[in-house]
């Protein structure tokens, strides 16, 4: 059997705002957000809770970040935004607090189910708990939840949940290691 | 013995058209395709064809599609090219109907012999099947084809042909499932 | 034990130059690096160096590449960097002669200790060795060196050293087979 795009229909989905709210977005999302030069955070943080993000003390929002919708967007307290990292929220995305999203990284939360002849798209939620590293380039798939503390290696993609305190790895990501933080190693700083 | 790259030499690669129109292709990419602004579709595939590509009926370019030589490509009908695909197309590129090629997914035509000390430019052609679908960020090789109503999946790299319905993940890509399709999963819409 | 980013303090890592000249040279990579216009390679290889990187003859920039610190830059003889490269050095990186450096290929020279509840800075220099590849969409990571001829495949994460003339794949990348350049393959071009 083979899929027909042509029946795709997405009418159910829910984008939580009107299309005058959305265009909106992407006016301010250009000016301030999609671009390589550097804009006041305080600015940037401002207009992300006016769109119905909630954002926590000292967040940062590096260059070049691109949010869908701002509305479906939970950010905590010093968590670190990197630059060029694209989160496509089509369902809510929670970043916990002491979080860094390194460069480029890539949330993602719309998928497709790919045994359906009509190719009905698949949203889900993701989280990332308090204290996690989503690392340069990785991927977080739809409904991943990445556990506090893990950390997701350069490149990799997380196609389903990882522990807390996980190091994975790979496409799809692995756990390799345990993280371990000590106090120890404050004296290297 | 080593490479010397001061020794390459592409001037027979077939660029395809004249200079002329090439800077015109880079205009109206520019003013079309490679932003981040919504553009009417029909004015897109309107200018794809106008430069020499084939574009089916209900075929959807989205915002930010990076396309190198519209003349070597052909697009099917009902065919979806995601948000910042980049189209790379040294050689041709086929993309079949009903298939989806998702956000930043990367076709590329272009390799080099690096057991060359010239390490001259291959360059060959990609065919993506009818119904196939290269999830979000995955790479498509030179000389690819994949097949009818497979699956890359997200981030994954095809560096050969992968076979139809087979659902492949990784770098390099491998099968690990098959793909599907039924009447049974439209129920769940 | 938990990781605290308020706490986070990278006041002894080295910029290498004043604010003043970072933001000029933000300026002038918007002018002339950081768009997908063709721009004069010799007005490129004249800005990098009149920011204090070492260019070599016959290097090649192509459009969209991203460099943060052109003074922490060496770029060998017949050394090309290819379209929307990133080269995120926060160390050194060092790229010899006659090497290529692919299309949306990364060069990342930053890290956090994430054994540190302050999740401290490391940074640690690159170099690429004469005549090696790093295919497209790879990613090097901190402190890697990638030796003479190695070629890092497509989509590829090198996170250790890669030998002379080692051709890796993977993420993390691990070497395949080893290459060899012979004259015979002239015959061929």
């Amino acid at each position: 059997m083979s899929v027909d795009l042509s029946r795709y229909d997405n009418a159910g989905f829910q984008r939580g705002r009107s299309a005058v709210v959305e265009v909106a977005w992407m006016l301010v999302s250009g000016l301030l957000f999609r671009h390589s030069l550097a804009v006041w955070n305080g600015g940037k943080v401002g207009a992300l809770r006016l769109f119905g993000a909630t954002v926590g003390e000292g967040a940062v929002i590096k260059p070049g970040v691109r949010i869908k919708f701002p509305w479906k967007l939970r950010i905590g307290d010093h968590a670190w935004i990197g630059e060029g990292v694209w989160i496509d929220n089509l369902a809510d995305v929670t970043i916990g607090s002491h979080t860094c999203i390194s460069q480029e990284a890539f949330l993602v939360c719309g998928n497709h189910d790919y045994t359906d002849p009509t190719f009905r798209l698949r949203t889900a939620p993701i989280v990332i708990e308090d204290g996690a590293w989503i690392a340069a380039r990785a991927i977080v798939c739809p409904g991943v939840t990445v556990g506090s503390h893990a950390v997701l290696a350069v490149g990799s993609v997380a196609v389903s949940d990882l522990p807390p305190f996980a190091v994975c790895q790979g496409n799809p990501a692995v756990q390799k290691t345990t993280r371990r933080i000590g106090t120890a190693s404050e004296g290297r700083a």
